[in-house]
């Protein structure tokens, strides 16, 4: 399902329903960049704060464009597993009931040329995305509404330029009040000056201010009525605020229900899921490990279960879920068990082809179907063992920087590192009790 | 004229014309962001220095997605000014010659905002975008490929997972050498090897290598055939360079024609086109004077015309271009001299409509029509006196943020001050002698 501010109510129904009964989600995200520079992507001399630090810097520099999240649900009776994949398209939320929410977010040009080699749409992005507000931006917005609303009388300190305007807006005011006149128009010529007038209106009880074409009305009331009228502006800031947080109520019931996430290659992904809907980065991988404890409980990355299995590497030599995918898929043809994984009704786009690789909804179904297809296939992961995933839970593979390298600037994914170059070195965010996929 | 990559040749040769008959040229461009927050952008407190610095850091942190340029020459025998409008939509070079070529760019939310709401097109922008490219990181690109033509033997130090690769190919090579084979496939993992085997293959006068399929063959050749086919490689590298170039050739003949420039609100724009297109920005504000003097010698920014010009304050109230190229227009219409501005024939597009508001392209007609308008109107400056314009030349208009403010991190763009709150503030490049539009 693919998700724009147009459908976007229906498909979080959807999405509760299918996160509720599923036994594991797999997340893929698409960004703007990856690493600003060689210098800022981690590397085996690093210390595990210091990898945290240029992790944290990647996520904090670069945007997300597209979500992908696909819930995989055990049918016990006919024995496969049942798919739902969602991809939604993200922009930054921009305005809050009249008040601007500015967000900056870096773009390399190469990401941006990957997106395009992959069929991005950028239009559909910057015009049909479904927006994002965290909770603490939001808050801050709610209190600057509320400052906003009951400010009263003259700031201790009025810029010199100033000082006339204000003294005739307060004779002009004293004179409104003892005429029969319900309202007055005060024209003013920028925003600290209609701050100025706000907040000198705002010592009377029983007057009022609202914007009229970049000029302010003011008008008269009973101090019950204005505020009520108060109460009302918030009520419908709340209502701006919920509908701006879009895309975070998502994230919210992902972590709130405690499943399985798997991903590939999925650090960048989770902390920009943290980062970006949920809350700000702790500023320590320590504190982050707690965090993510709480956040996401329960973690495969499939990247890192490739990578630290011989057998597996062996039988496959790549953990490029681009090239392994497609051969599991065919394996799982060739085993007669095309239906192992089959489509929920209502989500019925055919992700089997690579036509839609890179679409994050796409790649999110394909790392969920690679790790049921290494689960379930001979020569796979130990089948029928319940405990098979339990050394993989919550190991994160992170794409080290080569020692040397001579590729002018661009920047390594993870997967160009050779068996014999590179040990798979992971970062364990904590150990979790005996774990499986299905809890 | 809309210029993709798609017809960049033909706009560049017609540019090349256009310049060079031209009486005046003015620019406009379309960026990702303006300032980070309001702490980053230039306050009356600031120093000269310290405005600079924060300019600096805007046009360093920002994309430019479009450059519009609209050449003006007068026809004297029929008494009107030809317009030759050109819309360069550009994106940076992401690979010359097989070598990446990274940039990163930031983006403000609401900026993107403002282009779609402008109709911008997103897809339009990064699939058929003109590349550019410095001619300085031009310069160390075709270093780096010398480098690579021409590195001989193994590096002083080998990473110590590839001592053993290293042997292994020494051993290959010497008995490769000694066989009747032409050529030799050599299996590389990743780029550092393949770096290995350039340099260590680069010992041997008789040996070239060349890329096949992520491997390496080497091959055999007499010491001048090698030679020749090195230089061959480097031709190439040249073309695509040039290639690469792509909009930077603009900017250098715009630089080289001396010709005046106007703008409208200009400081960001032509910080942008010496940033991006020309050279880095200099360190300092006077390094930056010189620097302009020699980039653009003659600017004219029609927004400190207006707001430094009593009559033309009094007279429309606003210097906002979306406001007084309409007045202007309108008043043109009325003194029956509509033909005061006409189209070159190449040039069809009608901007006189506010449809395409906002497009460079349009914008950059719209500043030189302001600026003929005030020159030719009744009430306007001072007509028929070559040295109207004195008074404004190399003077360029700063948008000030205020000094207290109320909306939520909201960036003001020039033209949000009034005239009772801020006087006018200018940069002054230099001084030029006396000179007038038509040199």
């Amino acid at each position: 399902m693919d998700v724009t501010r147009d459908n976007f109510n229906e498909a979080l129904t959807e999405f509760h329903e299918a996160i509720a009964c599923c036994d594991f989600a797999a997340i893929d995200m698409e960004m703007t960049g990856l690493y600003e520079n060689r210098d800022n992507q981690p590397n085996r001399l690093d210390s595990m704060e210091k990898r945290y630090k240029k992790l944290k810097r990647s996520v904090e520099s670069y945007g997300v464009v597209q979500v992908g999240l696909c819930m995989f649900t055990w049918i016990e009776d006919e024995g496969y597993y049942e798919a739902r994949p969602f991809n939604f398209n993200v922009f930054p939320c921009t305005n809050v009931g009249g008040m601007a929410v500015e967000t900056h977010f870096g773009c390399k040009n190469t990401a941006i040329e990957f997106l395009a080699k992959n069929s991005f749409d950028f239009n559909k992005w910057v015009y049909k995305s479904v927006p994002y507000l965290k909770y603490g931006d939001a808050d801050n917005l709610l209190k600057a509404r509320v400052e906003q609303l009951t400010s009263r009388g003259e700031p201790a300190e009025v810029d010199k330029g100033q000082i006339e305007f204000v003294r005739e807006l307060k004779q002009k005011v004293a004179v409104f009040i003892m005429t029969k006149q319900r309202t007055m128009c005060c024209e003013t010529a920028n925003s600290y000056q209609r701050k100025l007038v706000h907040s000198i209106v705002g010592e009377y009880d029983n007057l009022g201010t609202r914007g009229r074409n970049g000029n302010i009305e003011i008008y008269k009331g009973t101090k019950k009525a204005l505020a009520q009228q108060v109460q009302q502006k918030l009520q419908s800031m709340r209502a701006s605020i919920t509908e701006a947080r879009g895309f975070c109520a998502v994230i919210d019931a992902l972590s709130a229900s405690q499943k399985p996430v798997v991903g590939h290659n999925m650090l960048l992904d989770i902390l920009h899921a943290y980062s970006k809907f949920y809350e700000p980065l702790p500023q320590t991988h320590q504190l982050l490990e707690r965090a993510m404890a709480r956040f996401l409980p329960m973690m495969i990355d499939t990247k890192y279960v490739i990578e630290s299995t011989l057998s597996l590497k062996n039988r496959y030599r790549t953990s490029n879920l681009d090239e392994i995918a497609p051969m599991l898929e065919t394996e799982a043809n060739r085993a007669l068990n095309p239906t192992m994984i089959r489509n929920h009704p209502k989500f019925p786009k055919d992700f089997s082809s690579t036509e839609s690789m890179h679409e994050a909804g796409a790649d999110a179904y394909m790392t969920g179907a690679t790790l049921i297809r290494l689960l379930k296939l001979e020569g796979g992961l130990q089948t029928n063992n319940e405990m098979a995933l339990h050394p993989y839970i919550n190991k994160v593979y992170v794409a080290l920087e080569e020692t040397m390298s001579w590729d002018m600037g661009q920047p390594l994914v993870g997967g160009d590192l050779s068996d014999d170059q590179e040990e798979v070195e992971d970062v364990i965010f904590y150990r979790s009790g005996l774990q499986t996929l299905k809890n």
